[in-house]
């Protein structure tokens, strides 16, 4: 049976990208019979890099199987996993983020995971000498994935190996690092195709702080105006998202990517009361600008306080 | 605040002795601050290869503090580890079991799972050309978890890389692996000293199949007859341990590591329709002899069946 490489449910650039290089490197270099899929459509900038790199989409599944092959990258957590993935056969798991617990596996299978910015990186490393063989496009891919989760090496989650292992892919490939990350940053900028529900859900991890359920929503951009101008009915849309999904608030980040800085969407008291607990200044009007904030993991989440 | 290294509750020579070299390596190589300790006494067999290779026996540590700094090698249940162990600071986990789920941590942290026979294996491929650097005791160390773990390559779980890696480390060290291997499995063989019930706790795993709470427990031994020997009285302890950890039933595998086969016990009925119903054999008296049986892992857990 083939083995399913994918990503969690919102395919950003990382969880398309991991699956196509991890599954190039299973089938191509270790001689298993791999293919990766996406459990959902990836966004705009991951399609860019597929579109760029002349990759096929991977094909989008709802659920697997139980007994199935499978090997999950760019997650650990359940709830961003398909409803069957304890009853299939897990055989690897690469990620980059927290151990929230909740997988199981039937047998002691690899499993790596390391404090890095980006999936990517961490294949890069346990691919060795054997991503020389890779096809451009599996370099270009992991590339973009590294850029994209760095932001170009902006963001505090970046680190040394993020960075060298991004630019010798980009020597190796011919690449401009800053001019490719601004073609991939603009069409990650360009949602006007997307409703206020989408882009909510978009890039969105929930998170329980001190019993509030919080969807956390991050929109990584270069053109904020273009998101911001629709701020009133997005602020309407956030309750619905919040009553469908079961959460107590949405907050939206809308982090600018060349300015470095994050603008929270304040649409009622409770977020006021959270933005204020949280980032400790205080809010007027509907917005919260915070200067120097990229990243959900490292300045957004570890300092969230329920009001 | 120092870093604590340890393994699992019941110390066996991998328990014992990779945390010494884990923590060797972070101190000395990567520049931490770190101790190996254990979570309860040394078997005799890690109590043996302590002495042979002058290492001090680590501390015996009940539980740990909320935040403080610790890595886990040798296991990832939190049934196995200290009561608060998802209070402390987990910076990096070491293993080679299935993936039980239920550890948390509270950032992206070093997590490396691989199926291999021991965990120092790991550790070795991880210390890459810093291993060099590693005193006699420490290569001694993981030399004595490897013979322990794969029982001298007898057992299925062994791989090429568990026996590469601890020719490499006897090569270097000087020592024949056959003759030091019998050393340590007589040490592991003398359990004179231990009553019934601390035998039937010594190695010993809880496990539920089909509704049954099963503690599923291992002796290996070169000597079978000195265990054999107490079977009635071991029958009547497997009561009372059963009834004080919330057991059903306790299986006893009496492992000759020579003859290569184990010897389970068979206290009553309802065992005997297990063993029946596992193994496909019908069972004579109160014992049946599995010919090949080595591993828990390999070749007991997976063909358990509740009758």
């Amino acid at each position: 049976m083939t083995i399913q490489v994918f990503g969690h449910k919102s395919p950003d650039t990382d969880s398309t990208g991991s699956p196509i290089a991890w599954a190039w490197y299973l089938s191509n270099i270790r001689g298993e019979d791999a293919k990766p899929v996406l459990l959902g459509e990836p966004n705009t900038e991951a399609a860019f890099m597929l579109e760029r790199w002349g990759l096929e989409k991977p094909e989008i599944i709802s659920d697997v199987e139980a007994g199935a092959p499978v090997v999950i990258v760019d997650t650990n957590n359940p709830a961003e996993l398909p409803a069957s993935v304890n009853k299939a056969d897990i055989r690897g798991i690469v990620d980059h983020h927290k151990l929230v617990g909740g997988l199981e596996t039937k047998g002691p299978i690899e499993i790596r995971v390391e404090p890095l910015a980006c999936t990517a990186t961490i294949l890069y490393k346990m691919m060795g000498d054997d991503i020389a063989q890779a096809p451009k496009g599996v370099k270009g891919a992991m590339l973009s994935c590294i850029l994209s989760d760095t932001l170009a090496f902006r963001s505090p989650t970046t680190t040394q190996e993020d960075k060298a292992i991004a630019h010798a892919l980009a020597e190796e490939l011919g690449v401009d690092v800053e001019g490719y990350a601004e073609e991939m940053f603009a069409a990650k900028s360009d949602v006007s195709a997307f409703s206020d529900a989408e882009l909510l859900r978009m890039d969105s991890k929930e998170y329980e702080v001190d019993g509030t359920k919080l969807r956390v929503s991050v929109l990584e951009t270069t053109t904020p105006a273009q998101i911001l101008e629709r701020k009133d009915s997005l602020k309407e849309s956030m309750k619905s998202v919040a009553a469908e999904d079961g959460a107590d608030e949405v907050l939206l980040f809308i982090v600018d990517i060349l300015k470095e800085e994050a603008t929270l969407i304040v649409p009622n008291e409770r977020v006021k009361g959270i933005a204020e607990a949280s980032f400790e200044k205080s809010v007027e009007g509907d917005t919260l600008l915070l200067p120097g904030v990229m990243s959900r993991k490292k300045q957004i989440m570890p300092v969230l306080k329920a009001a």
